[in-house]
């Protein structure tokens, strides 16, 4: 087990929302101020106050987002001009697109293990609603904004940690879920001569069959490397990729009563959707001190993340 | 000292040029078909072939470039799909702009020490005359073209291994160093009302002042950290950030001899310049195995980052 445990946490959702059938999405309307690093930072926040420590008490500050403000320079950096300008925390970005957050956690928990950073904030964003196009019905009506951000601290003994995690990738999906030219620092009606080239392009049906292939294979291959069952995880925190979530959370033998579906509330956040459910399921109290909890995902890619920890 | 080593490299650069003051940069003329992820694969490749492995030996994909083809899926994703198709091989993205090689030889480091991956194909590609404004001429004439790969394994012994690494980030640089829209997959003239949006933009004097004042002290504090004085290091690979070089190696007391400046012949190539340099060393016997190699360099960000090993 790698000895990490998550001390503070914080989230931020837009106030303002958009319905699709009792379907509420949260997303930032055009022409607000807010911007994808102003959400990170109001969820970093948070999860500071949570953890009552100040920026200074940080050694490492990643962001863990699919989609960045802008191309230079990385989002992390911009997230640190505004929570942590004069100071010198490194600031990283990785990106696994949806499971961004994921790979972060997996990868940053060798760095605490090993004594390089004591504690990381982990700041996933995301400002979705810029880059949706209206005639794609069911992207345009799945995705939500906001961000969700960790702080990550050394644990010493073995009350909490990572128990196991896996990634694998199978780019025969790689333009199944993409979105081609732009960021979400400006809209893409600035660009005029082919906006939807800017816009989130999904074949739903298409991603739904590779992962519905891919996914119990997976996730079999995980459970058994990591010598774990599903009776000896409390709950499962899984992306919150679409309302499929019911068909497919039976088909990895996951029970109805043990995992966390928000998708009705909130939508696909992409990268926020799995530690921004997490958040919710500590603060709703379906996720106690101790548990073990699983989180996993798909990612565009098509990527596969699970991981495995005792909070 | 984390037993990791490079064991295969392999650096792609375009053939054409073109010259500014006997300054020769390397170049993807437009409309070609070479594109980031191209010559990711045609790095990649020469990579796997010095290292004698096959696609099928690597453990995980990492990408490591400071611009993306395009937002979703994350790079690593795209080179999957062009030289590992069909195989599970995960695939990720590691990103601190121009540093982004070296923060992720630091990172995966930690993983292939625990044990977690064996063998990584580390890749840094990017396509900045894409996002070139010929009205700045002092970047306009400082970027080129290309990628660079290495395969990262288990060392068995101390033969190889990260010695000490760091990074440091002062985001009061921000906004020196950006692109604020687009990425490489598509010229910004498609863009038609702000081009200039989606071109580089560096203000050079505020860099390299920044850079000025923060560089001495953050290496001065790496060496004390890890031990190690001038005298123990046979080469330094510093990021290839301009002609200025030969004002800042001395500031930091790198004798003229020890470092590599091959900016007259390939000017900046973003996250490319450090491992471009590093293989170019080593290809021409500058760097021999067993030698200490110390890679520095600055990032957007502002982001300083030093990573000392034996090669």
């Amino acid at each position: 087990m790698r000895n990490v445990e998550i001390i503070g946490y914080g989230s931020y959702v837009p106030e303002e929302t958009v319905e699709f059938d009792g379907q509420i999405r949260h997303r930032v309307p055009k022409g607000s101020s807010v911007t994808q690093i102003s959400m990170a930072v109001a969820a970093a926040r948070e999860a500071l106050a949570k953890a009552s420590l100040d920026i200074t008490d940080i050694d490492c500050i990643v962001s863990a987002s699919a989609v960045d403000h802008q191309p230079i320079p990385c989002t992390a950096a911009l997230i640190h001009e505004q929570i942590a300008k004069g100071t010198d925390i490194p600031a990283m970005d990785i990106n696994t697109t949806c499971t961004s957050f994921v790979s972060a956690f997996d990868v940053v928990s060798y760095l605490i293990d090993a004594g390089r950073y004591d504690k990381v904030l982990l700041v996933a964003s995301e400002k979705a609603s810029v880059g949706l196009n209206p005639k794609q019905k069911e992207s345009y009506e799945l995705f939500g904004d906001g961000a969700a951000a960790v702080v990550l601290s050394k644990c010493e003994d073995d009350s909490a940690g990572i128990i196991y995690a896996k990634q694998m990738t199978w780019s025969e999906g790689a333009h199944d879920t993409e979105i081609r030219g732009g960021l979400t620092g400006m809209y893409p009606d600035v660009y005029s001569e082919c906006p939807e080239e800017f816009c989130f392009d999904m074949n739903g049906l298409k991603v739904l069959k590779l992962a519905g292939r891919k996914l119990p294979g997976f996730f079999k291959g995980f459970l058994s490397e990591s010598g774990y069952t599903m009776d000896d995880i409390d709950m499962v925190v899984p992306h919150q990729a679409s309302k499929a979530l019911g068909m497919i959370m039976p088909l990895l033998g996951v029970p109805k009563d043990k995992y966390i579906d928000i998708v009705p509330e909130y939508g696909n956040m992409v990268s926020v959707a799995i530690p921004h459910a997490l958040i919710w399921a500590i603060k709703n109290g379906k996720i106690k001190k101790g548990d073990t909890v699983l989180l996993i995902g798909t990612a565009a890619g098509l990527t596969a993340n699970a991981l495995l920890f005792k909070y």
